[in-house]
């Protein structure tokens, strides 16, 4: 073996800056619209939950921002991340195609998730903040920013999904094992909780019920701010980290992609991979095709209208312009929880309209199958979520095998399977179906959508 | 922060050979003897079970074996390993001492083992092997060599102790995700399986009953072989990839251990971490001490005698001369799995002899207390296992603390703890206890030492 395995960077080579996109678009995207007054939000609207630094990073168009060190300093505790190269998959597959994967897996939660997740404790703390508030599914962001907060020293308080809680122990135990305070949603901590509870006292929770426990919460105290996870402008500012050390790391074996291509949920992975490949490609400097890949049960963007719409199930949120199933949409179980969510990153969907991107919808059995794959012989359990951009680079790859074309492919996967192997026994044992959208499902939800005169 | 967080390697220095501390001792370890005839045991006693070059890597006293190039290539998905400095740990600490942690935890199976998982199943396949047996309790082995045979192509048949296979379904799955096949033992598979089995129905299952079945299973075909995680010399051989790396990336900045700390069950993470540092201190390079770490519930180097004993339970194995609490001691139920282990490698109880490390015990609440503080510094939640050496690494900081020392300290973090949460859970809820081995207890299994005339 000629080239390596994995693709190192020292410490004197981790990102000084992430990368903005709005800087090289050519249009911004539309602004959030506040649901009351159908106004662009300012400032003040999002005072009451997040520091000012966030708030300016959210809105800002400068290309560049400045990395604080004591963001570094925790970011090095496991950046900069390997980029693997899949030689093993690739011979498994007799392609001529050269697929590298960027690893965050070795991250504390294990996924991508606390390269914003940190970022957004420090600016908080620097703010005076004393604890910070959040909602988590299956628990990949509660985890986050529970390690997050530990490292400024930060109370965190986690709302997580009943029905998570409950059936999924090991998430919670984790926030805990790293100080986090967790609550079962809904709860009676809250008026929201305390509503939903008075008129379903079972009730499995929703994420748009935790962001309605976690944003009361955090709006009615002053030393409180709350965080989320995905789909904000700052938040896939944060994630250009993985794809400004992707290209250095490509560069130093003189490779540039040929396609880039991501899982999409709320759009933070996909961002922080594609959108640095992006610049280069806007510039002229690379050819490069760029792919998002969704769930076929939850397919936003192949799917989805683009339109005003609430960001949470409640209705409670600003109004943003993005990619949706409608807010009230609930889509059918599948086990990447991650890829669980009716919306889009605004910012996203902006790129996506402009024609920047491709996407594509993947089902799930295909998707464990290229995970089960990938596991046997690269060696690593992937995330429910990144098996869908797997399926996409297999596919990918077998259409290289038969045109011989020696495309360089390079995908992110973005977290570890350790603890969704629940989901890895049920599809080993056949009990998984593959759920996809009906007209009449889509056709309802969107019906939903706020009226927001264009 | 002047000094690095984490020190890597590239894959140029990977090394090339596995290292045998047999050449550099005072005294070779006394022979293993045949249960039935008491005499040494020779590679026609072993041949059923190991290929050749395995018998040969188990009894040789060549300092340095080559590592075959189809095994550096596997390696390389992980290897080298990172060494981390756990700056974050120190200041909690507020100790003036280095510490210093070689993660094992970003291997295929989180843990040290596939060190040499990888090298038997090549071995084995190289041999015309086809299919490996093994045992394993909580799975981490398991999992490794699941792995390590789907590289090869060869089948894996794992006997999982009763009792963990259906409390803990992770594991298998991960072991079915690598394509192994797992049965719950006892099981019908196996005359051994049956006739515990028609006594007592309901068997939780123990090592000892699972070991026997992978290796009658392995006896009674040509085409299979059994393969040990730990305890043989052959298995410390291939760990001392962890501690050469160690040496070379503590060089990188300038520095040699004062202290080495690893944790002991059947001594492989051990060997691994210490025998190259042994080597420099018997060859007059170094100052260092060792230490072992081992858990107060099953205390086999600080409490047990040194006698010839079986590695097993039901006492089918040869008879090895080791530090042993007698071979159907049954420990009290912690949770550090991988630490419950009558005896200890002959190897290493032969360097214990013959005063070359020191030993230690720790009950398990101080571990959990050190996995924690750890996991909230430095973001990796650690195995159980681990933390027997972390809260080791925490006392000895102290007293730098107190005595102003900067000590650099060593240690290895041989494996994560996403698979063992629960215990993490049990330990928060407060409802561990910490059991320590009684005299009654002691007296009782050591007075079933098998007679040997010495």
């Amino acid at each position: 073996m000629t080239e390596p395995s994995r693709i190192l960077l020292d410490e004197a080579e981790l990102p000084r800056r992430w990368y903005n996109i709005v800087a090289d678009l050519p249009s911004p995207p539309p602004p959030v619209l506040h649901p009351g007054t159908l106004r662009p939000v300012g400032p003040d609207d999002l005072a009451p939950l997040f520091p000012t630094a966030l708030i300016e990073q959210e809105v800002t168009d400068d290309r560049w921002v400045d990395i604080p060190e004591e963001v570094l300093d925790v970011y090095r505790l496991w950046r900069p991340s390997p980029l693997h190269r899949a030689h093993r998959l690739e011979r498994a597959l007799g392609t001529p195609a050269k697929i590298f994967y960027k690893y965050e897996g070795g991250s504390p939660a294990g996924s991508h998730k606390p390269n914003t997740a940190v970022p957004q404790a420090h600016y908080n703390a620097a703010a005076g903040i004393r604890r910070l508030t959040t909602e988590t599914g299956a628990g990949q962001w509660g985890t986050a920013l529970a390690f997050a907060c530990s490292q400024y020293g930060l109370d965190c308080e986690v709302w997580q999904v009943r029905a998570s809680y409950d059936q999924k122990p090991y998430r919670r135990i984790m926030i805990e094992t790293f100080g986090g305070v967790i609550h079962p949603s809904p709860s009676e901590l809250t008026a929201a909780g305390r509503a939903v509870l008075a008129e379903h006292p079972d009730s499995p929770g929703s994420l748009g019920i935790a962001i309605s426990e976690a944003v009361e919460v955090a709006a009615g105290r002053t030393d409180t701010n709350y965080a989320l996870g995905s789909v904000l402008n700052h938040v896939l500012l944060h994630q250009t980290v993985i794809g400004e050390e992707a290209i250095a790391q490509l560069a130093k074996v003189g490779l540039s992609p040929d396609l880039v291509i991501g899982c999409t949920g709320g759009g933070s992975n996909f961002g922080g991979l594609a959108f640095p490949f992006l610049r280069e490609k806007l510039a002229g400097r690379l050819d490069v095709t760029i792919r998002a890949v969704e769930p076929a049960s939850c397919p936003s963007l192949t799917r989805g209208v683009y339109a005003y719409d609430f960001g949470d199930t409640a209705g409670l949120t600003p109004l943003m312009k993005m990619h949706t199933l409608g807010h009230d949409f609930i889509p059918d179980p599948i086990h990447a929880g991650g890829l669980r969510y009716h919306g889009m990153s605004p910012l996203l969907s902006h790129i996506y309209e402009l024609g920047l991107i491709e996407a594509v919808a993947k089902t799930q059995r295909e998707c464990f199958e290229a995970g089960i794959r990938f596991a046997r012989t690269e060696g690593i359990v992937p995330a429910p979520e990144p098996t869908h951009a797997l399926a996409a680079c297999v596919e990918e790859a077998l259409r290289c095998r038969e045109t011989g074309e020696e495309k360089v492919i390079l995908t992110a996967l973005c977290g570890h399977g350790h603890l969704d192997l629940a989901a890895y026994g049920a599809y080993l044992a056949g009990e998984l179906v593959d759920h996809e959208i009906s007209a009449e499902q889509l056709g309802a939800s969107v019906a939903n959508l706020p009226v927001v005169p264009g």
